[in-house]
């Protein structure tokens, strides 16, 4: 199945995306894609329900598309994570996995504006395959990690660069701006989302390719996220696990850094996950 | 008022603490503390149900407490934000607060037990003033501040030294186990929580006295967090902010640090917020 959440901010309504075609669940799933429905078995419930060939009312393609899962409790992303980035930047690949958290404000829908931050300077992008956790997750092995998984989804990891760096401390600043988590536009359950170690992934700036890898360059693959994450904190059913970022961010061009600036059209997908697009718009 | 949860983990009822005594006041509050509670002026909605001295069913002191607040979207944290704990480690003044996230799976009740995680040997305590966000906050100046503040709160912001600190990256690993961060026993509104910048905290191991400090010791005020933080990400409803530790936790302890031991026995409070206490025990 591929879940989309579509409507007005705040008030989506959950729905599918087959062939191509979307359509309305809200008749079937009655709350959300949020924790209770993945604990509750939601997913098993609504492909049980969709087997006996209900009409579903169609929605428009026009109609905004939310994140396809509701505000989860974390998002949780995985810093230096990709072999090409490490050899781009020349940095040492990391022994256990870094990691961050996101705001969950910052959960967006994939195809909204991107609002730079008021005194934002270093708005930068980040293109990466994340995964929603399906099930509560404390201690889990490399092993069982796969039954916790209930799918998969584009993200846009929008980084300000100087809250990250230049601010003092650790990351979090930087990285929970409002509209800095555009997710989707689908979540891909794992019977379709073929084999996420070998997905194309790219991203583009007002057209121009500034990302361009594949999955398979991943150093922790996500059985062993789940497996290390679970280690320090207990995952919920409906979190949001980012895997990091391939090479080609702004920070990285050489010999002088690229950020956004309002009006750029920043447009990403990965293989058989769907594409984003959003545009660049002043705080005001 | 001074808000109280009681009742078993996960079911938790909202009341009040009145005259150090327990109300239920779940037939006035039919949902919980929660995000939409405080975004409905609940705080205000109660305090005028109150006036007329309902009848409310006491709560027996045996019943266990909960969080004061339902799990919030978010656990913000200020690091090395006492003057006396940056002379003690030798660290110049920060220039800008510090912060990072606890995941909100590590929220507790005020006396749950503290659950030492697998493979731990750094587990240390920090006495912390924690406040309560009232409404919804995106670049709030200093001075409106106190609008967004709905009440303080004592937390215990455990953190594990090793994965916070040897395992590469961010500190997130190690403020995010669960039962990390037992909140309360109380939120005390703003009005009964008397000079927040003149407050005794304190905090004892098995009756020894390891912090003893007092809430002037901090560099950055409540009001200037909420101006600061609202600059990098929108602050909701309910949201718990703590605004850092004073000297003494287990990590600076000279000749050798001292850790938590499971049996060891922690107390803690913070003038006019109450006390709380936890037992840590291994993980089984």
């Amino acid at each position: 199945m591929k879940l989309i959440r579509f409507g007005e901010e705040g008030k989506e309504k959950p729905g599918i995306l087959l062939n191509d075609k979307r359509y309305d669940v809200s008749s079937i799933v009655t709350t959300d894609y949020n924790e209770a429905f993945f604990e509750n078995d939601g997913l098993k419930k609504l492909e049980e329900a969709l087997k006996s060939n209900p009409s579903l009312p169609e929605v428009s393609d026009s109609v905004r598309l939310g994140s396809p899962v509701a505000r989860p409790s974390k998002i949780i992303c995985i810093g230096l994570n990709y072999v090409d980035h490490c050899e781009e930047t020349g940095a040492a690949i990391p022994a256990e996995p870094i990691i961050f958290f996101k705001s969950t404000t910052s959960l967006c829908g994939p195809n909204d504006n991107l609002i730079i931050p008021k005194n934002s300077e270093k708005t930068d992008w980040e293109v990466e395959l994340a995964f929603v956790v399906g099930k509560k997750a404390s201690y889990v092995s490399e092993e069982d990690a796969p039954n916790y998984i209930a799918g998969y989804c584009l993200l846009n990891d929008y980084s300000e660069r100087a809250f990250q760096i230049e601010r003092g401390g650790q990351w979090a600043k930087g990285k929970g701006s409002d509209t800095f988590a555009p997710l989707g536009p689908t979540m891909v359950t794992p019977d379709e989302a073929g084999d996420v170690n070998n997905l194309k992934m790219w991203l583009t700036v007002n057209g121009k390719t500034f990302q361009n890898s594949n999955t398979s360059n991943l150093i922790f693959k996500i059985p062993f996220l789940v497996h290390y994450l679970s280690q320090f904190m207990t995952l919920l059913p409906g979190d949001v696990i980012s895997t990091g970022t391939p090479p080609g961010v702004g920070l990285g061009i050489k010999p002088d850094p690229i950020y956004i600036k309002a009006g750029d059209v920043i447009e990403l997908g990965i293989e058989g996950l769907g594409t984003s697009k959003q545009t660049a718009v002043a705080y005001s």
